[in-house]
């Protein structure tokens, strides 16, 4: 199964999440750990199409999700910047789903300065993301 | 909002629905009446798509579904059959929506030959669309 790009933002227009996790961590000395990911979301049935998608951006793993659904993350910051960034900058996504990618790219760059690691940088990611997937 | 081919064939992949419709209808001689419908479904905030989809199909209403939900839909058999099948024939779906779509084309030429107006046609038909959306 050989995936097209215009394909693969069709789809993830649909069935794609770029998430913001942030857990609190008493180990890290701002208190939060900033957890960026690209996420698709599908039934077991499907899981075929996320191992494709996987072999598409070369890039992630493929995990159960929750009961019947499995899903393809990709959580390396490396992978982010260098294939799924470049992959909606170049075939953009058309649904409102864009806005969330945009403000993803903005929390990236952010951690790309390292701003994650500070007071600061950590509450303006969270004000950022707390208006994403709504 | 100007839709490409393969991104309409991955957001369907994620999003339609291939349907086969069949009620009760005594004013029909076989007793029933057969409808497809091919529909995407979209949250309201994003009714903008819908309305691409209806734009690059040239075919179809977009109207309320449920709630705060809209869709798009295509139930003329004159544009499932030179609008609807032609680009998913030429754009193939890549999930196991594929399957429902061979389905769907397997009753739309059974109605093509008017089968759906006979009781065997319709039993035939019955049968098929009961192995669809499962």
């Amino acid at each position: 199964m050989n995936l097209l790009p215009q394909w693969v933002t069709g789809f993830v227009d649909g069935e794609g999440t770029f998430y913001i996790g942030i857990n609190q961590n008493k180990t890290m000395t701002v208190g939060y750990q900033v957890l960026p990911e690209f996420r698709v979301v599908q039934h077991k049935r499907d899981i075929k199409v996320l191992y494709a998608l996987k072999n598409f951006f070369r890039a992630g793993v493929v995990r159960i999700n929750h009961d019947t659904r499995y899903e393809l993350r990709i959580r390396s910051l490396k992978h982010i910047n260098e294939i799924v960034i470049p992959h909606f900058n170049a075939y953009p996504l058309v649904t409102r789903k864009q806005f969330d990618f945009i403000k993803f790219k903005r929390i990236i760059n952010l951690m790309n300065q390292n701003k994650h690691l500070k007071k600061d940088g950590v509450k303006k990611i969270i004000e950022i993301s707390s208006k994403m997937n709504r």
